[in-house]
């Protein structure tokens, strides 16, 4: 999507395709920063450091790194104990994301099918490059087949704007371009549906009211930072037509795990009557489990992503104490939101309920 | 209660009743400073300032700051006209709190009640005191009738944690002393009680992670700071036995107004069948409004309460900016959870259920 006026991907090739390039997404809002990946190893310390965040994303800099790898192997006695050693070195980076595992694998795979330095090299090259594309197709279906949801409550409203919630970043930083819960407000927006979208805050690290508000006010869209805390008034009264937030893993029973306190706002939404819905590349399900609660083990991260927070003072992105020195905090980083509070959900395939039954008709080969 | 081993009320008069004392909030968690106030401006302006917060403790406030209005008057022309202009004053300092002008409106009746200078103002400190004297007294019956939710929840788990979540600080940091949801939790500590607390951070002006954190701290009760986002899944984890919050305004049908976000934790608590208790002295009870939701206004405050925070860095308290510079914000200070959310409401004369029929028994007056 357009950051000052230019269409951006989250990451890109430069012409000869030898360096990496990604928006650093340490220094948003604050500072428009692209940070030149040139190894392997910036690759792994970009995932490792969370410059890049999103799993999409994540998967697609993992690939771009194992391309980069394929260009330092070279140089190496052993091309194959180079490429296997820097595919473990990537897929420690952040051990949790699926789609790390996933890009990290594929490349090894298309890299191992061909011979020759070369043609390993342009194998590499050309399946970095798909698995990005295919993360952005993905994403622009995601769009499409959401924009309607919207596109009929503008209908009801005869045309008046349409309020959507959304919590965390679901956006174009986390996949590359569109995004996932983002997409159809893009899209519908683009199209000249009046949108405006309350953007939670989403603490603790504030994906929110850093990413999310950056992406929309790039772009254009209208848009207004919340606390996490505001959304249920909100709806009480009135103010939010439809919830869309993305998700980390979905179970074939639509039971939804996403960023901590998307489950307050499902329930608000669910007391108010709003539709709340999930916008997700169908990669993003898990067939294996029937039960979010019980079976999705939920990561604890650093108490200090809640005792401090970052922003800018004096120019500065500085870290401030928000708790007493001595008092303990407790970060979880998600939630389940139960399949019974989800009205829908948006997949490159198209929208279905969060159901066994509905989602294996949308994906019937996994029946 | 105590801090640092020492028992302090939020406000007190030094030993010749001269000067008011009052433990300055703007520092807390980060320095604990006390701050005179030897003129009725300057409690006008602690209340404005918001040196001092929380309806009781602004009455007290306000209360002593007229005390101080009738020495001062013994230097003025005309004795009841400044008392006047002062009552005037100090009512203003916060509009929207019912207890300043209830505590104000009191002292001119009691000022006004006594002839001779001297007398009006013996009359004054003793009105005063007695005002900060029945909110703590109020307090600690609020506790000692909240105690036997805790000691049987205690006593079903074996003599284990009991573990309560509270939002925003209805602490004794905002009443005097003991506090309104604290205070069953403070005597239930006191009395032996295992009892742990989880402290919402209460974004956007972080009342949880700054004062009611630091007053549990000095007390030495076990409390861990949580995202806002967090109670959801700690509940969904049975990890909460229990929720008591304070409240600014209850209908006499039981609905309750409070700091933004308490209507998503009473949703969870509900989804999760988890007690959810409203604690207030019954002077919190509006006898004149049946339904929250269309009848108590929610106050708009600045949208920079959201859009910066303020924290400790490099050893000063400071502010920084959160979102995009140009992304505006949405400030609501407070939110309606509907009476059929409430399992009960703690009052200084004992607990009644949250509807217009139980309220009405526990004060048969109001019939």
């Amino acid at each position: 999507m357009k950051v000052d006026g230019t269409h951006y991907h989250a990451i890109w090739l430069d012409k000869d395709n030898t360096v990496v390039k990604i928006i650093d997404q340490h220094f948003l809002p604050f500072r428009f920063v692209i940070k030149d990946l040139r190894t392997s190893d910036d690759s792994y310390f970009a995932i490792k450091d969370m410059n890049v965040r999103g799993a999409p994303l994540i998967g697609i800099t993992a690939a771009f790194g194992m391309y980069l790898a394929t260009m330092e192997a070279k140089e190496e006695k052993s091309f194959n104990e180079y490429i296997s050693r820097t595919a473990d070195k990537l897929r420690s980076a952040r051990p949790t994301a699926v789609n790390l595992a996933y890009a990290v694998d594929l490349m090894l795979d298309m890299i191992s099918s061909v011979t020759g330095t070369e043609k390993k090299i342009e194998k590499a090259l050309d399946t970095a490059c798909k698995i990005k594309d295919r993360e952005i197709d993905m994403c622009e279906n995601i769009g499409i087949y959401g924009v309607p949801l919207i596109e009929k409550i503008s209908e009801k409203k005869n045309g008046g704007t349409v309020n959507i919630l959304t919590h965390c970043n679901a956006g174009w930083l986390a996949c590359g371009d569109y995004g996932t819960a983002t997409a159809p407000v893009y899209l519908a927006h683009d199209k000249g549906i009046k949108v405006h979208v309350w953007v939670d805050e989403t603490r603790p690290r504030n994906q929110g009211a850093r990413l999310t508000a950056w992406e929309l006010l790039q772009h254009g869209i209208p848009h207004t930072v919340i606390a996490d805390n505001t959304g249920g008034l909100l709806m009480q009264k009135g103010m939010v037509d439809i919830v869309i937030t993305g998700s980390d893993r979905v179970t074939e029973t639509g039971d939804v795990a996403n960023k901590i306190g998307t489950y307050l706002k499902a329930l608000a939404a669910y007391d108010s009557q709003i539709p709340f819905y999930v916008a997700i590349p169908s990669t993003t399900i898990d067939w294996d489990i029937t039960d979010g609660i019980s079976q999705i083990p939920i990561e604890e991260r650093d108490q200090d992503e809640i005792r401090y927070v970052e922003g800018l003072t004096d120019g500065n992105i500085k870290k401030v104490l928000l708790t007493p020195e001595k008092s303990p905090a407790l970060n979880y980083g998600f939630d389940i939101t139960p399949a019974r509070l989800v009205t829908g959900i948006i997949t490159e395939k198209g929208i279905c309920q969060a159901n066994r039954e509905s989602i294996l008709k949308m994906f019937p080969e996994r029946k």
